[in-house]
């Protein structure tokens, strides 16, 4: 096993600064519950460690394919629920490219690796909840 | 269901900007695999996710009891598989609370209260690793 650890300390009201290997991070709820809106909520950052994820493992599998797309975008679209405890119950993960020979087997080849032998966020997530993915070719 | 949505666009290398409702954030790998830390990697704001919404959750029940820490921080350890999919099997939550008037009990009460009712990252993380947590009062 290998550790991790984060720290968070409270700042004021519903703020928080985020410590991560050195690197900062504000958090804070929105004003409607107490909060100044000073950072984004903790919640998508699920989505954001698993966009990331999911992004290095293609663009290092994609890079060695010798593809290097002109622009690439992760989208993640959540759906929580209404109730307490609110939570995911499904993500979407839509990979956006753009550029010149951008072969789709390629693409979908890249994507898959990452699904389904190294990004160990999407392995822990499909374990609670609904995942499913797109690969999107933009012009 | 509530819709959440986050995007990241591809910097260069191994770096993405993350969108979080207009807060960016930018994650990195390390330099060992190709990245040039430029901000965290994607797997810890897991992490940060989790130890932000029950935070808020339990700052947010202690003002109703009347009760502030002078300080408060959360701390999670976390532990991740050194095979592929690399991923976390455990976490550990560690409430750190410093001040005058902390009667066990209340603390107790707002951290079991987030757990097992208001904490939706943790609700989601529940049913796939193994979830762990403990109080400190520091001096």
């Amino acid at each position: 096993m290998v550790k991790q650890e984060i720290k968070i300390n409270w700042l004021e009201n519903m703020a928080f600064e985020a410590d991560v290997s050195g690197h900062k991070i504000t958090i804070d709820a929105g004003e409607q519950v107490g909060g100044e809106n000073r950072g984004p909520r903790p919640k998508p950052l699920l989505m954001v460690g698993l966009a990331g994820c999911t992004a290095m493992d293609v663009i290092s599998i994609l890079k060695k394919m010798r593809i290097e797309p002109e622009e690439f975008n992760v989208r993640v679209e959540g759906d929580v629920t209404e109730e307490h405890p609110k939570q995911f119950e499904r993500m979407k993960v839509i990979y956006e490219f753009k550029g010149e020979n951008l072969p789709m087997e390629k693409l979908q080849k890249a994507v898959s690796l990452s699904e389904e032998r190294y990004c160990g966020v999407s392995a822990m997530y499909k374990k609670a909840i609904e995942m499913t993915s797109e690969i999107v070719i933009l012009n």
